[in-house]
């Protein structure tokens, strides 16, 4: 029973849908994962690698390790040359408390992986309005906010409500109790009072990174 | 299998706790309701009824009908004559759309019904924040401020950093879809980012009201 | 306890988001909705309303019902004259089903309202793949796909694979048994392998064609 | 990409509010906690850190852990100097279990951080409610009862019926099962059959401290 | 495809079991419940009804109707001539509310039927404490005691910790919210602090007659 | 906004799966139903329309009512004439209730409409175990067991362990309480401590005999 | 803040409701239990200990440790000597799997612990329903039948339609996936077809004993 | 209090159903484990065990573990000479994505055990459609598709509606956030817009292949 095509790379999906396709490492092992870097070192391609935790990094062969240029917070990689963003921020990464830099990073990682620069503002959650409000004719300038946010997230909707970009909600695991790993930011952020906001799954900063470069695309390709 | 005595009033509430018992009217029989206002009739008591729908008004007999102070968007009704309310408002009812008036009506009863008056504040969802923040300097002066939002909730979070007030929140089931007949508002409330917020059940403005009257007791006390 | 005052609109919400406020009809009396038609009359001010329902509309007073411009299925009503749509479509709407269509009609109707025609894609459910296959090419043009799909919501996924656009889904809450009531249409629109898709609340066709909105919004802007 | 900026205090928030901004240690790294605590250094502010379990205080970097007064049970620590605690006790903290005792101990530990004693009540279950009835003439004077307790929380019931303070319940993870990380014991708290209670999150003897001080702040304000 | 084969009797149960079949109406369609009638007739039974609401009552053929004992509240019909109650009562229905009196019903009706008779202890929920604390002495000598409460259900761990007899708990649908049909009372009362209570599904009488039966059986054989 | 085609049949389901394209009403418009028989009678199609529910039904114009074969229990129409069920049967529909009849007759229904015959076995559920052992050397020679069934679904767990046939598993809506609209009966029959058992979604008679065609199929394939 | 007073024994529990209080170790400190058992060693009690893990027991003390009768399997421990089991089983505990054996056992050694001997019955999961209907008729005679069973519980049903006796049901933890950590046979029983079934917590062996002790107690008193 | 007894084995299950009993190892300990392979030792029998992980494998002693051909993907295991796999592939595993082959892997293996070959389809989820639809011939020819997908699976519902073959879905517990564990993969599959489609437990390679077996028994007894 051998394992030799567990894997089937989606190889044209960036003509396709314009977007490259990005390793997932949750529940890889780590020869699977060397695996894909090997092809991925003969064919010269670059590569996203998210979901890599630091004991998964840890483990790697060495000269997999150091050829990656890791971020634990997001835990994401990126294997090659990266390409250099271009231009003026056009995205901004908006999050709610500290707990929530991980999937900002992420969002922000796979952005700069695909080109486009991003603002990062930290720690505006409402509980503090004024930490926000400071910030509002920046944010207005912007054509997609990613707002991360765990627990109430009622940033979601206080931010949907000031700026006419594309709001793409992020929900996060932050909390405890009845923040039930992030269902309840989810919840409320799909009924936000704000209309027009969108939302990913929990903790899906690279989910919330490709919709805004379908976004940008869509800008650009006007 | 007689039903006599189905009902058995907690007497010495008020005594014991400051509050005067209610008479909850989901479920129970036209018949019944009746025998209560006739006991009460007999007694001199006053009495508060909750939870009792126009339909359910509507089949009331005449004499009791007409005896009632009846409130169609809150469901309540009050029986004998009120005590007048007393000095300035302690407390403020802040909805956050007009659908969630019903509730915050209720509060607003039961807190007139023990010789309390209250401010209320409508239509001030998160949405267009300008709204809330016109009034925060009065809503600043409070002791206790009802928050009745639905969906989000995101105006619990919002008011609860803004003021120095006890802030009761009473999640509407408001909404559709995983607004979840008030579920999300609920779990919203409990997770709130701002510190210190207390939550009742959904739509239970009449609970807020009692929460409100025991902290204006302890409050007076001193 | 005097109700006049249980309306306030945000009335710079165009300006400050670039979207129209709508009025959601579920929860509102027959007053209230008169009452809001004749303050726009008076006003000269247009109007889009959401899930107003057949009940609703029938017991609307008749110079009310007349002055609007009634659509059953969608539960939409405008008032006043609505601006032409201008330029070809650059938002497809597209629906598993025919129960469906509730939704996506309400998201035409929104991006009508706010001068944007759209297409209309009937019944491509990934049951007969065959129907979604032969409109690829023209559905690769769009900018925006409003994919409307209830029970497994598969459409989503195999729509968000084949064209660079961006994707927000509507989960609907067709079907029966553990479909939920659109939860788990909802919830494989959040976890779709597919890449980039975002998400609004269930049934929710108002909302997406206001995300919708702020996308072409971004892209003019540009 | 640089996190220098990834905390933003809420700096006025005891002005605005009347309570200390707290630091939720679960999800922060030991660097940020370091950081956090040079930087209260600094500016001679007193802190305090809840959440932070004994693994998290045993890697702090030993100045640091020695500026801390620590307590296991409730996961707080205090750096700086604390305000003396002023007057007799307002708040008692009843708590179900010795299970209870850690959010138990957390609320007594923030309101001793605000200068407020208060009674600790242990193992007060009512499937021995003579251990409760013993104690309530003691407990009816207080203007505040934070009732902790998990499983069925049908101690936040009785005590409800029995005392004119503000009850907050504390709903704990206690138990197994149907328990459901406290989830039972948030929902029968929500609908005690008592009026006037009110909730906070599970595990939340924070909030609950910060609800009795909002409580407290608003007596000594009249 | 005749359906006259639907229904097949479990005949030999009370001698299996030592418990009467009865015929669940709920979903069962008039003439089907007519035709179930006439052959108890013809075979000269006795039997219990349950579920059969007043609208389902009213539809039965009269001379159907007429041969019934029936009783709204509990929603059971008996057919045939019941045997008399023997003996004092054993068992005890105590309910925590008015809202609960159906299901109590159902349980002192379904007793009855078997033969036993029952004490209906009404409206002592623990709110009022003293309800239910001057019973106590009465509920200590009952063999079996159906504890019938909503909400909380904190009834039924208070009686728990009061009585040696055994405590059957039936949690009821009374309530709004997170009472949520019942579920949170059945939750607190399979986590009730005081040990040995057993529980039933929510507002079924029926079920916990039956199980007190059985008990009364396993105590008459010994 | 024509909706003209909101309807696309997928034409070649048969050729392609070996199913025919079934008309699933609900939802439906009484004008959408009868345009899909027009298109079926002037295309001289037979059709079978399921989750036509008598209220629906009645409302049809009268020569298409006149048109169907009507069946109220199971709320399935027949359009068309049928094909005479051939050979003997293959199959068993196993009923644990007479509340299970309807999606036991639905499955009969479609399994005729394909041509397919079946024994139809009523009210076995396992408190009369006795019922179903009676019947065990039939039903060990079927295919396929339909095992229909609600509340705990004990049924098909012990059908599971007794014959070697596939049983598909129709969890049914039947019951009250945690009986949940079927998620219990789902839930259980999903975890059958039998192996090898297959389920459908809750009362999903016509998808069980789609899989039991999908098997005879296969067996008439070799 | 010391915690000398955070045990309050619950002292007259056996005299109340006939049930010696016990000591439920899970969210105790090595502490706290050291200091429960020296207390009972003064004052010559005997106790029993539930979910105490093995780890648990290997941190105790090694004079407590040798003082325990402990039972890894079944969490258990008793301290001090116990009494002798009197007369013949009235109790027996029927178990679905292998995997039940471990609140099987907690609950037989809670029977024992009181002086009540039982009968174990292992591995009678209805797949093999043989194994069940060889031991019915021995079944048939005992009192209390404690049926433990995880996943579809469907022994509880089968093992009710079977024995007059009083069934109380274990739902147990065993399974995965929708097994749900036991909910979905907690579920199951409280559904189950056979009437008269009552049901305690997930895995609570401990409860289920108790229980039975009450019925036994009622037996013995009569 | 002897164990004894605590297994036995359902000996004739293979007579009885065609399929032989497997030994699931999630809960047994080492000893029990290795005594059901002593007793196959004894007695010459073959036996598959499923879910020991390699934790569980690596304690096992050493003359048991070398005894058996163990696969760490499936966490399967073989005792004793396997039975060679006859004639052509009638069953085919085809899999979303790379981390749902553990579970396919065990359908895989449980096929080869009871003699059945099967092709094993990896990585074919349908955001990149191509992969899929290359393959559909040679599926059309399969009496049996076991389709193994988490997330949104929504492989299950084009595979169902491509082929005529019969589709068993094993939903996996793939994913994070939403995916919940394989509850939205599992409810998508049972709510598939294809008809006919089966469902097994969450993550259940095991049962998805005994139904794959009992339904080629039941071709190969035509």
């Amino acid at each position: 029973m051998s394992s030799a095509h567990e894997v089937e790379f989606d190889k044209d999906r960036h003509a396709r849908i314009g977007l490259a396709e990005a390793v997932f490492c949750t529940g890889k092992s780590t020869a699977q994962i060397a695996h894909i870097l090997d092809e991925a070192a003969a064919n010269k391609r670059t590569l996203l690698l998210t979901r890599l935790d630091e004991a998964g990094f840890a483990v790697l062969p060495g000269h997999h390790a150091d050829a990656l240029d890791y971020h634990a917070l997001s835990r994401t990689a990126v294997f090659g040359e990266q390409v250099p963003t271009k231009g003026a921020s056009r995205v901004a990464v908006v999050m709610a408390g500290t707990s929530d830099a991980g999937p900002g990073y992420e969002a922000a990682r796979t952005l700069a992986f695909s080109g486009e620069s991003c603002e990062l503002v930290f720690d505006v959650g409402v509980a503090g309005l004024w930490r926000l409000l400071d910030k509002v004719d920046r944010l207005r300038e912007m054509s997609v906010l990613i707002a991360v946010a765990g627990m109430d997230a009622a940033l979601v909707s206080v931010l949907g409500g000031l700026v006419p970009g594309v709001v793409v909600a992020v929900p996060t695991s932050t909390g405890y109790g009845v923040a039930n790993e992030g269902e309840t930011a989810l919840r409320a952020s799909l009924t936000s009072c704000s209309p027009g906001i969108v939302t990913v799954n929990i903790d899906n900063g690279y989910g919330a990174a490709c919709a805004a470069l379908r976004i940008l695309r869509a800008i650009d390709a006007r």
